[in-house]
């Protein structure tokens, strides 16, 4: 069945696929586009669920992999569900275990992310060889072993589906295959057709009135890219995602969306899974997109990495810079001097520095909240830009100096 | 000078020396009896000066031993003190690196803490076998090594004051030497001698309007508390600390507390060092001690342990029990049903113990927020049960089952 959902779109730019719009789910309505911060294991890192309400986040994505497994999808059933369990009230996201599976199944084999520029949260973050895959692919569906316990799981289209259920998100994912930059064409084409029987069966097993998201693959090859996003479409789902290897760089990333987004239907809201740097952001408007999620702004917090406005971050970087760098002992400003987050309303850099240099913990706070407002922030002004006529959106990513290299 | 300090006897209980007052310092009023949170390097752990004004701390506490050395009083006095640097607006104290030279230096040697019963803050912290010290006492002042890179220091007394001048803070604590259990009668008096005339150097070095603290010492001998206690509360100090080894029992302790106390100056704060524990408190009130500072509500949060009222904990502690045991893993009840906090009206024992399971950040935020809001909650209902008429404190005292085994 179609879950509870309604996408409206607002309004679009002109010579791009740029659009806002409106998408109505069960615990309420998010304005498009959005980054949804990543709560893996129903806590977005360092943050509590007040601290994301006074950012204004809008929504949130849970890790069904991580939740399967501690505390167990029984124990959150018994809460009544996921809001109830972490205290959110608006809407969230589960994802289907498959990422994870990828991340330490194929991601480990060939020591790789989904850019080569993101290495997923893992049991094997000191080491980036190649190792053996925990993680075994069936038409059935992922055999893996526990990162907590090493015991056996098995995850199926019909579990995953089951699983989220009983998380109870306002919007689950259908079951997919990710596969990496490195996979050969015979493999991704494979793994792809894998994924779309897979989708079906979670078409089917789909009871609920949760909004379901099929996912498009087909690594980085054009044909295999166009089939997905077609048969993908023809599906009954409520939203579209896009998933898997984007390529090795930048450039494969958008030609990828330059291909598949034609082609998915208009009127349902589109995810691309995982990615939220700013530039890829930007490009990912640009192209379409109408929903993101990415662990980066916590991740990168806690080395103490915080996001600033262009023109103030490092040359090699300029929306962000370290904070823990000497330079910064002594610097009176706050982390962004344009931003009105109450973290930069309050504290300095010197302070910040100082709590990273101690080893404390309110440093991974303050950074952390920054960080998210930072993005939740951005994309506001995304939207607004778009609302605010037909070349609004190229004029705000011109002033932001993406893509002008 | 005398320091910018009054002090205000509201209520006394009857048959004890409990009583309730107001001290009016540089940047606020501060009710007593209170607990001072313990912001050791700038910072309460895990907690922010927001979260620390919404619970309703009235003051908090710095080391001046950790801040001296990182980030140095340079720093915080170009900040204009600690207040701007940590963004806290009301009344805040420093110490004068005393403490921390006891315990990384005898406190070392002995392998013991304040009673045995704590263990401070140190480079040693997986060890308790006694250490060579890496502190030497003069006449002139204490030289120590750096626990952060090794670097040689010398506090003296006039330096002490000096850096707790940069830093700021309301009211100062003159430096001294702190004895341990295990120090000779000979020792503790000779140290407590050395205090003295630190005392005296300390009142003559100062020249702000920061109120200044004078510490009593004397270990654990009638003679020498009483020697100490005389001697300190004929100087012209704004407020007297009582330090130093509080003895190897409970018992001890109060009978310290009973020697000192009715030697002290009735019109001035009494501040009982480095106690808070909630049996500690309670037998401090009721012997007359106004002011407590403890490191104890936010370090044990930090491995699960959280507060609870009076038989909510378990038979091993009335007032807390670890919410990482599996028992808690189903658990819909707040940390302490009868509280009224954030946390506890959010958040379930089960949520919190998933977090800690799932070395989740957040749940240091958690269990950190409710335990100093626990202290902070029953300090009011100390006050308010000293307020509510003469023997209002001591059936209040027998309420939360305290000195009843």
């Amino acid at each position: 069945m179609m879950g509870n959902l309604r996408f409206t779109i607002k309004n679009r730019s002109r010579g791009c696929r740029a659009r806002t719009g409106m998408l109505k789910l069960k615990h309420g309505s998010i304005k498009t586009p959005e980054l949804m911060p990543v709560a893996t294991k129903a806590t977005v890192k360092a943050l509590s669920s007040e601290d994301l309400e006074e950012i204004g986040a809008q929504l949130l994505i849970c890790n069904t992999y991580h939740l399967m497994l501690r505390p167990g999808p029984q124990i959150i059933e018994d809460f009544g569900g996921l809001h109830n369990f972490m205290n959110w009230k608006k809407p969230l996201l589960t994802d289907s275990g498959g990422f994870q599976a990828f991340s330490l199944g194929l991601g480990i084999e060939h020591a790789t992310g989904k850019m080569s520029l993101y290495f997923p949260e893992s049991n094997n973050k000191s080491s980036k060889k190649p190792q053996k895959s925990i993680v075994k692919m069936t038409e059935r569906g992922i055999y893996f072993h526990s990162v907590y316990d090493n015991t056996k799981h098995l995850l199926t289209p019909e579990s995953s589906i089951e699983i989220q259920e009983k998380l109870g998100a306002d919007m689950i994912l259908a079951l997919d295959e990710c596969t990496s930059p490195l996979s050969s064409k015979e493999y991704t084409e494979e793994a792809m057709e894998r994924t779309h029987r897979w989708a079906v069966r979670c078409v089917e097993a789909h009871r609920t009135d949760q909004a379901l998201a099929g996912i498009v693959q087909g690594g980085l090859w054009k044909d295999l890219r166009e089939r997905s996003a077609r048969f993908i479409s023809a599906l009954p789902v409520d939203s579209i995602a896009i998933g898997g290897s984007l390529g090795k760089s930048k450039k494969d990333m958008h030609e990828i969306l330059d291909w598949t987004i034609p082609l998915l239907p208009e009127e349902k809201p589109r995810h691309l899974l995982g990615i939220g740097v700013v530039e890829d952001i930007f490009e990912g408007v640009e192209r379409g997109i109408d929903l993101f999620d990415c662990v980066s702004p916590t991740r990168v917090a806690r080395v103490g990495h915080a996001y600033t406005r262009p023109l103030l971050g490092t040359i090699y970087n300029k929306f962000k810079f370290n904070v823990t760098l000497a330079e910064y002992r002594n610097d009176k400003r706050p982390l962004d001097p344009k931003c009105r987050c109450k973290i930069c309303r309050n504290y300095s850099r010197a302070y910040i520095h100082h709590l990273f240099r101690t080893g404390e913990l309110l440093a991974y706070y303050l950074v952390s909240y920054h960080n998210v407002y930072f993005f939740i922030s951005m994309m506001k002004d995304i939207r607004k830009a778009i609302d605010s006529g037909p070349s609004g959106f190229m004029k705000m990513k011109k002033e932001w100096g993406i893509g002008q290299n």
